[in-house]
């Protein structure tokens, strides 16, 4: 934040700010036929079937203002929506923003808070079309709400998982909870150490998975390319364990997890085992890596088989026994929710 | 709130809390194709356009927990953004519900909030397809999105005003600004002398037309029995001057309003004379109406002038002079846009 300009966001007024806020707002989809400015917007998904979620942001729950770039918090609270909307394999179209925040905030720290937003937009082509901005008597609050669309039928469910079907998963998973840890470490540092920097040096990547992750729009490309239909998908927010739980429940399936299959990043382990951590722990009980978890006929198995991004880590069986992981030592364990707590900053 | 029982919520899970909140959810309309339990919910539309609106209620700003009762703080949370979908001249067919609630609040105090939502949707006939409950560090957030269908091309925006249009509202303005005043007095009194109860008697009407406001759904479908397609509309939740403000300058048009002919409910009247407020003052200026102000070409006069809820208030003229209000005994007054203070409680 730029620490030399502080303009108070009751200064621009109710009208200023929102134009302001949205003065370089583009319009990308055809779908969107009104925009912000009015007591609605109308979008318009041609004869595909709309797909809905939201989530809200709280400071001090789900975000440390002490190690968090605000430009980052905005692409990120995009990003959590769209990754929810992926995983119906629909396309995200549009979004609406609703920011409350304190008078400890100025229109420059806002302003940042927008360009992330904005980024996120730019990125993964969606358009910002609707929200508020309000004052909150503490902290910052963000709520976003994404719209997606769909071929009528074509999204997918967690309830579809088949017996025998591939449990797959993309990219890597744990790194986004050891990126939150080396922050938490660091804040720790500084405030006993005053005058003490971060020292990110060569964990940029852990660091980025948390403050700043991706939605994986890449896959349901590959998966419209591939004309893979998958049988059932979530995407990766609360850990893997609690996930695959999530996805078996709903499905009345069960499933085998291999923890040597579970794709973790080279650097991410080292960095784990420097903190005398479980990197397999992180990935089945940390959160917010927002990659997906689908099953996948076995036919489909040809399809998949080259993407390095998709990692075969199991199967679903019959729904009777829990679901359990087999370790690299070949021992059976069941499955445990041990879920992912936000942050709870006090 | 029942005070014999307390349950925290972290007692039943995250599970558990949304199995207890949706246990008796309805759907109610065939575009609701997902509801609740995915990522996302879908919606189908069928052919029409999709309407989009999102509101967020923090406690403190926009209701003080001195004198709101949860399910009615519930209901109004849903009815606020109803409100701008009718405002679209569309009908509301889904909604999302986000809320985040420190541990002040049990599980008994969010199924009140519940139920609230719950009526609401039942009496507007719209179904509740996603959102979440979230921690907060402090007091109660409610973020709505509602969704909402139209016709291609038939909603109405704030822009479309003619000149020589007739400037119309529904119902009647400034009872919600004198209701929320009447509940400040009497937190005042209860305050000042413990164990006075609160005398709302004779003042029902406007303390339930801040309490627990309606959105004019039965305008919008006035309109459709008539044959009715207003040039523009917008609803009255700032006050009628911000509003009429608002619609002026979308529409690049100005305006004559008559003091004499905006609608006052008599008891709000005589309420208003008892504190030494001018009602004049509370329609324009008060918020939280959620009636419709729109415009109409005058060939539409037929149509309704035998509808006792609609009232010609004013007429559109070409921009230049500013908006202005023509009082009782002649004078001619520019509006201003004093908008609407939430309520700041600190």
């Amino acid at each position: 934040m730029d620490d030399e300009k502080r303009t108070e966001i009751n200064e621009l007024g109710e009208f200023g700010l929102i134009d302001f806020l949205t003065k370089n707002n583009e319009t990308r989809n055809a779908g969107t036929i009104l925009s912000v400015g009015d007591d609605a917007a109308v979008v318009d998904h041609f004869g595909k079937q709309t797909v809905v979620t939201t989530d809200m942001l709280i400071e001090g729950i789900h975000f440390d203002m002490a190690y968090t770039p605000l430009k980052m918090l905005g692409y990120k609270s995009v990003i959590v929506n769209l990754s929810d909307v992926y995983a119906m394999k629909a396309i995200p179209q549009q979004i609406t923003v609703s920011v409350a925040l304190s008078n400890r905030y100025s229109v420059e720290a806002l302003s940042e808070l927008y360009e992330g937003i904005y980024e996120a937009c730019d990125r993964y082509q969606v358009d910002m079309v609707g929200g508020d901005t309000i004052p909150s008597p503490k902290g910052l609050i963000i709520s976003v709400t994404a719209l997606g669309e769909v071929a009528p039928g074509k999204f997918v469910t967690r309830s579809g998982a088949q017996t025998n079907d591939l449990l797959c998963v993309s990219g890597d998973l744990g790194s986004a909870y050891l990126g939150l840890t080396l922050l938490e470490r660091e804040k720790k540092v500084f405030l006993e150490t005053k005058g003490v920097q971060p020292d990110f040096e060569g964990q940029k990547y852990i660091v980025q998975r948390f403050l700043k992750p991706e939605a994986r729009k890449d896959i349901i490309e590959f998966f419209e390319e591939k004309q893979i239909q998958p049988t059932s998908m979530i995407d990766i927010s609360d850990g893997l364990s609690s996930e695959i739980l999530h996805l078996c429940k709903r499905s009345r399936k069960s499933c085998v997890l291999y923890e040597d299959k579970i794709p973790i990043d080279d650097g991410a382990k080292q960095f784990a085992y420097k903190l005398e951590m479980d990197p397999t722990m992180c990935a089945l009980n940390g959160g917010e890596d927002y990659e997906l978890l689908f099953t996948l006929s076995q036919k489909e198995y040809d399809k998949i088989k080259d993407n390095t991004d998709i990692t075969v880590v199991g199967y679903i069986v019959d729904e009777g026994p829990k679901p359990k992981i087999i370790t690299r030592g070949g021992a059976e364990h069941p499955l445990v929710a041990q879920g992912w707590n936000p942050i709870h900053v006090k």
